[in-house]
């Protein structure tokens, strides 16, 4: 049984940007040479998130704009009063900073729409992401 | 150690629909011989979700209510443009596509009320489930 | 290969409260001895989710805020017939009841502002919660 892990940083560019990290998690899976197993994703961050969806750029600016309307920025949050950014926290309460992954025959299990994004919520900055491959 | 997975094929039969798959987890658990381990449950699709909760047809229809009030179909996006179901998409962004549960004794951690649910959000569609046992 | 499992009580005392676990998980860890591998934290519970962010009273009190308007109690849930706690169920479907954090070196991945939470929805109440390591 094989426990591999890495770690990376991935710069974000704007305020708000979701990321598509697919292909980090990629290399990170046949660095690891893990065949079979589970593959986790986490943020180690309070105002970023995780999600796993398809790369069209309308529906980039669409899951924000959900976001943005069901968390708006600067709605009198008493976390803005330590620091401005309340609604980062929030939305990245909803969408989680860790995600799971099956892992067969070296590959894995996403399906032919499926892209695994960082969502920042409170950039630009540079952000970290841990990449867990556990399996045989 | 051991990785045991297995895909299965679930067909929906409307455009929304949360159909309980914990018989087919329960299953896998016991074709796996696993004792001790985890078990990640993964749909390899962007318009699909996996979650837990009660198995009550009332509380169905009001998760339903509830996302469909926060993410309603046909709300101008963007996507929409390309493939009518822009709110499909968002509402698996919020309910997400893996779901991970101890496993302990051949038993899945579920408590009494808990059942394992395959949210369709762009049915009715046959769906593919993954289900990946790790433990000794 | 390790599979280490505790199951600990936690108990509630009002009716919407997010408790702090993070102690209760790193002892669970230092308990395991495992040094490299994945912590899975689960609450057997239909209206009790897991989330991780930030242990800041004032956002504490707005991620309560936001979730109540989101998912208010009380809005005619054909759930409240059977009991009057569909907006606790709903709230556990979007904020899971399942979350996975890498373990390296004997450490978890937590980031330096990330705890990990129990939020209550329906309580006060005893609660279970599972902490399962698996790993080398």
């Amino acid at each position: 049984m094989k426990v591999y892990s890495k770690s990376i940083r991935v710069k974000t560019s704007s305020s708000v940007e979701f990321v598509n990290i697919t292909d980090k998690v990629v290399e990170a899976i046949r660095e690891s040479g893990v065949k079979d197993g589970l593959v986790n994703i986490f943020v180690p961050h309070t105002t970023v998130g995780l999600y796993i969806n398809e790369d069209e750029s309308g529906l980039k600016r669409d899951i924000d704009t959900v976001l943005s309307k069901l968390v708006p920025q600067g709605a009198g949050y008493m976390h803005d009063r330590v620091d401005y950014n309340a609604h980062a926290h929030i939305r990245s309460t909803i969408i989680s900073p860790s995600i799971t992954i099956p892992l067969n025959g070296h590959r894995l299990g996403l399906g032919t729409w499926q892209s695994i994004f960082l969502a920042e919520f409170d950039g630009p900055r540079e952000r970290r992401l841990i990449i867990q491959v556990i399996g045989v």
